[in-house]
């Protein structure tokens, strides 16, 4: 005997008909979970600014690209201003304890308040990267902005950068060149947020 | 007393000169968790497609507009064309026990091969979507193809569509808007999966 299951649908006129916060949760959350990174930017004035993002998009390896999607009505503005004056921008992943503090960096902070000094989170400054990262993060990604795509239908830009240098906690890589993300903060939208485990690694498929 | 914890770090001149496999998988997994999506597609010649993503981008709610990305070098290239002639599409988000399946859709079948016939997965026809649905799927979205915006700078597509109808297991979705993934199939690059528990869900942040 097959178990019945209940489902709900919504429809086209049904979604745009809704009431706007109802949609935007709608819509944010049914695109999956995704990986949380803070940026750590600094502008031109030495203005420090760390914002969550749930944008993170892999471009492509060969050469070693990643995107971020950058929307007028957000918080990420200052984001993007300084990553235009900076050139430089950091990608920093985190434990899942850190999720009050990390939520924390989406509240609306006037530009000349570092969210660094608004949360636990420390700024750490490595090598020649004019960028801070997290000081707590597990992963840390130096980048460098490269192209910004404007997506017309929506107002929203694609900012397209190289990856220019990785630090990773060690027992999270191994030697194929896989680094695992199990136990980090990811997100589910604009206020839900997961953790993950690994299931498996699966071998290259054949037909 | 301070745990001292161990780091690996990687230069960029390292990773342009790392093996190219290497590099794939460490570029890959860098940019972390993501959703899975098996994309439901058919050809012109009535050849269903069924085809692993695991780059849904949300770009927008107002109006809800999802994007995936196309590389040149991928299975995704027989999704790509049947999106260009059919206009349709479906995204179907699945358990986190079909793992095996998913993954075996990312096997280079020849064009006239059909994912439905190679796996467990059924297809679905519901509503005027000419584009078939993964029957088993706990979470499955109509698309219409709206934009292909071409990043130039390596290649690929980025594949914008507008959601035309929802259809979510009931318990997943909660009236607020929210549609919980927990225990889906979640990608951590070429050949890792996982899957993720809800942690929290917090207010709207303020200063």
């Amino acid at each position: 005997m097959e178990e019945k299951q209940e489902y709900f649908t919504f429809t086209k006129s049904f979604i745009l008909d809704s009431e706007k916060r109802f949609r935007t949760k709608l819509i944010n959350s049914l695109a999956g979970i995704r990986q949380v990174a803070l940026v750590g930017t600094k502008s031109s004035a030495g203005v420090e600014n760390l914002a969550i993002f749930n944008s993170v998009i892999h471009l492509g390896a060969h050469p070693p690209l990643l995107g971020l999607l950058s929307r007028p009505d957000t918080v990420s503005r200052d984001t993007l201003e300084n990553m235009i004056e900076n050139g430089k921008y950091t990608l920093n992943f985190i434990d899942r304890k850190w999720v009050k503090d990390a939520h924390q960096t989406s509240a609306r902070y006037a530009k000349e308040v570092s969210e660094f000094s608004a949360t636990d989170f420390s700024s750490e400054y490595i090598g020649d990267c004019s960028a801070p990262f997290v000081k707590e993060a597990e992963i840390k990604i130096e980048m460098k902005l490269q192209q910004i795509l404007d997506i017309e239908i929506n107002n929203t830009k694609l900012m397209i950068g190289s990856v220019e240098w990785i630090q990773v906690l060690a027992e999270r890589f191994t030697e194929d060149g896989l680094i695992k993300h199990h136990d980090l903060l990811l997100s589910g939208g604009l206020d839900a947020y997961y953790s993950a485990e690994m299931i498996t690694q699966l071998e290259y498929a054949k037909p």
